[in-house]
């Protein structure tokens, strides 16, 4: 069977843990609270030296880590990837852009708030800046479109509503994006988030 | 043709030339300079709503963005992309973190010295910190093997060799990681980087 450490209250973990379970496939989770040090212990870091959650662990022991890394393992075959070569290269971009220009921002602010207790005025304006262009984006390009790639939902969907449908306990108002809210919602009811 | 857009001193846009060049792909390569705003004009914002380089536009005018998507579609069917699937997989990890855990600290560090000036005591602590840590994580992986995923070169070496060749430019010495500095001039080799 598989096993999933992660963190339960991280996007990150998260989004492995809503794949498996649209999949429905067994797996085990190992909690693993990244607040008291537990992704830095020798076991943990012999799974994954980076010291990162989530990390997924196969039957036969090898692991692997960096949860868009992981959906794109456990989906592949599946609808949630395109055919369509340049459809799949566009769910890629996006995903690598969650890591890259979303999930710093949107995650980290939340991340401050919630873990560390920042208060609002503590959380740096850089990151609430490049969290809100991030969110912004986000809302121009599902304003004609119901899903981020092609006409169905994909990976690039299920990986960007982990931290955007939490983004207000980061300081995040989704009110002034409308198309947001409303994709969130269909990507929550595709996946059985709620 | 293809048309690249990128600025050629950014080791994300010279990772598409690379590969380009490595598969003998005819393109165009159009310079756009990120320093005054390149990337901010509304006919470059037009092909990538990110304003991010490199932008990769075909044929037909569709566009494709971040720099590790853009290899993976370019490089689908060559032996640069494992064909077992765990191989993948542990290269859409490393893919990952690079953008995550190595490009925001060894690449920005190396930004803030050469594009913006910066002397070696005004670069975050922090950066140069987890830099170092990235660094010393590849140092580690590669200490008793020849290339980052199963035994031949992928993408996963092209990504994450741009920054780590140029990590002295930042201010990392990679004096003390003898595996890192041979893996830098394998790499180089196989790609005819020089």
């Amino acid at each position: 069977m598989l096993t999933v450490h992660g963190d339960i209250r991280s996007g990150n973990c998260l989004k492995v843990k809503w794949l498996l379970d649209w999949m429905r496939r067994d797996y085990r989770w190992i909690e693993v609270d990244i607040m008291t040090g537990g992704s830095r212990t020798a076991e943990f870091l012999a799974l994954n030296t980076a010291g990162q959650v989530p990390t997924l662990v196969f039957e036969d022991g090898r692991p692997l880590a960096q949860s868009n890394a992981i959906l794109l393992h456990l989906a592949e075959g599946t609808a949630l990837v395109p055919h369509d070569p340049y459809e799949r290269a566009r769910m890629w971009e996006w995903l690598f852009w969650e890591q890259y220009s979303h999930e710093p921002y949107v995650a980290v602010a939340r991340f401050q708030r919630l873990y560390l207790g920042k208060g609002a005025d503590e959380v740096e304006p850089r990151i609430m800046e490049r969290g809100l262009s991030a969110l912004q984006r986000m809302e121009d390009a599902l304003t004609d479109r119901t899903w981020l790639v092609g006409d169905a939902v994909s990976l690039a969907d299920l990986a960007l509503v982990a931290y955007t449908r939490v983004a207000h306990e980061g300081g995040f108002e989704l009110m002034s994006f409308p198309a947001l809210r409303a994709w969130i919602a269909r990507v929550e009811a595709a996946f059985g988030i709620g």
